[in-house]
């Protein structure tokens, strides 16, 4: 199968999943002032952000991973369909975090459900790297080595990086989604202040 | 109608209805902790999953279809509409299985509108299909003769096999979700462990 | 702007829209079994499939513009978003008539919603194409004459056929609704049947 | 990264919030005909049709930038995205005016959370145009100066002018929102009576 229409299939669920975020803010039953209920719902807007961030990051790496691919085998497929579906879920923890992250006795389950599933995309993430790049598989014939070792070692530490910010919930909720949310801004900013010529 | 605007707004109708499948995954009105209210769901997990698994696998084969014909006529938009129709009314059964598996009463409801839907799928996949090669009548010059038939051949028992595993849902409705199931799981793992060329 | 962006765009509503419309077909809170209520929202099932097919013809329609138009000014840009913003809305009056329709005191209510959306979808389909055409406004220069009278010819009817089924349903709602549906089974079939060759 | 896949990737985030805005008409639970609840949330017309307006207006400015642009580094990626998440969430403020315009306690909250949506939008509009075109940074060397200086001098407004729509609903709630309605008129109107030939 050709990969332009693997990645346009792929655009399109980022795309739907990132826009279907909004789903998550939502006043609910209101009692009391509207005013009260749209201050009262803060942890949405954050949630929708960092979420909206953090899928925005992965549509990213799925276009670097896709530059440097020349074909997609059945495996790859698959393995990116199993990407694509860690992907359309993140509406549904983003949700309960967003509802749960002030209930004292719930924001643990919320946290940890963020986690899991941040934590399992970043795994398919490496799965479908490595498998298209082990001994050059699927990769362009002039994919450049160097690129593509350095690719291999920015990614590594995500499943890592993203496993560790889940156990962080046993012990703190709160501390879990907002290393979640500091992730996802460090990555834009730095990005944005350091690595300007990447993409050139 | 040049094929390649066909497949953009197939690949749309399938994008969309594979991630609007979150809509199916809800914790409702929870009673009791958070954390009883997301085990509780497991179905909707496992629903989701077989259901974006099986939309997955029909967008592959619809690619397929689509990289052997040369253009489009009338009737063959309508198919293919008829088949979208389909795949967009897959949330619904997905839901009502997910809601439904473990209430005694209801079970064999929700299976059955689960495997009609799809038996209808698999029907409307073959039709657009044999309209297609049917004496080559909207295939390229240069579609290869044996793999025109191979696809044929392997389309064949889609529609028996989905309608079988419809119909054990009426002796027992959790062996016929599970068939789904492990249909979709065959699929993807088969080929991903043999069909690997395939593709290439 | 190049029309194939304007194009991309508004197959990007087409898609969304008549994908969407899988949420009128809700069974709500049930009462009784669960076969009970998918039984009883059989009217869901039927505006779902009406919908599904009249925007299915609206796209095609959408493609036949397209393919003839050259350049896309302001105007036209302006015409099709108000085009798409109607068809976009397709899914509230088909909810209200699959919820409705079987209530004597409220289906005449559900109908006139959906037959005036259609309508007012037609008056912008001929506005767009009667913008284009005039005159040769937009078209590509290459546009055979006589096609785009005949698709002048084709178009004019709508609005007319559209309007006259909603004011049925001042009378007879159900009448009305059956219509609509005949109107989109009949392009479907009459092309399937006698338009073959028209876009070989 | 090529700029055609920021710009596919963009055009689905704005079809798709463009077309859930239909999820804010909705009739609620209706008490009494249908007729009536039909016609008692006609701000939820209105305001669908301005936020459709409002969305489609800044798509065709997006293209604009998007035309003018030749390459996207990192900032500007993260500088889209900021833009994205805005346009992704017009829905939820359209649905508070939808719903509170007629309530005289809580219009203020609804008009205010609008404005803010669209003027923070409007800032991401200025910061992602005068980024691209900042020293002629991103810019493709064939664009032409006077028209780059034109499209600053012509969003530069942007801002200022919803911040004050914004700053009226603290006077008065409705003709802040009747502003917003009459901007996107304005620029839909105007661009169609005197702009004909822009995008010729």
């Amino acid at each position: 199968m050709e990969t332009n229409r693997v990645e346009a299939f792929s655009d399109g669920v980022f795309a739907i999943a990132i826009t279907l975020l909004i789903l998550t803010v939502d006043i609910g039953d209101i009692r009391g002032s509207l005013g009260d209920a749209v201050l009262r719902i803060w942890p949405s807007y954050l949630a929708y952000a960092v979420s909206f961030l953090t899928i925005g990051i992965m549509w990213v790496n799925h276009h670097t991973i896709m530059r440097h691919i020349e074909r997609a085998d059945r495996t790859f497929l698959f393995l990116n369909l199993g990407l694509l579906m860690c992907v359309a879920f993140v509406p549904f923890p983003t949700r309960l975090v967003a509802e749960f992250i002030r209930s004292s006795g719930d924001r643990a389950t919320a946290a940890l459900t963020y986690g899991i599933t941040m934590t399992i995309t970043a795994v398919f993430f490496n799965a479908l790297w490595n498998y298209a790049a082990w001994r050059r598989r699927l990769l362009r014939t002039d994919a450049d080595r160097r690129e593509v070792s350095g690719i291999t070692r920015s990614y590594m530490p995500g499943a890592p990086i993203y496993g560790t910010a889940t156990l962080i919930a046993l012990a703190s909720p709160i501390a879990s989604v907002a290393l979640f949310a500091a992730i996802a801004l460090f990555f834009a900013l730095s990005s944005t202040l350091f690595g300007r010529d990447e993409t050139a």
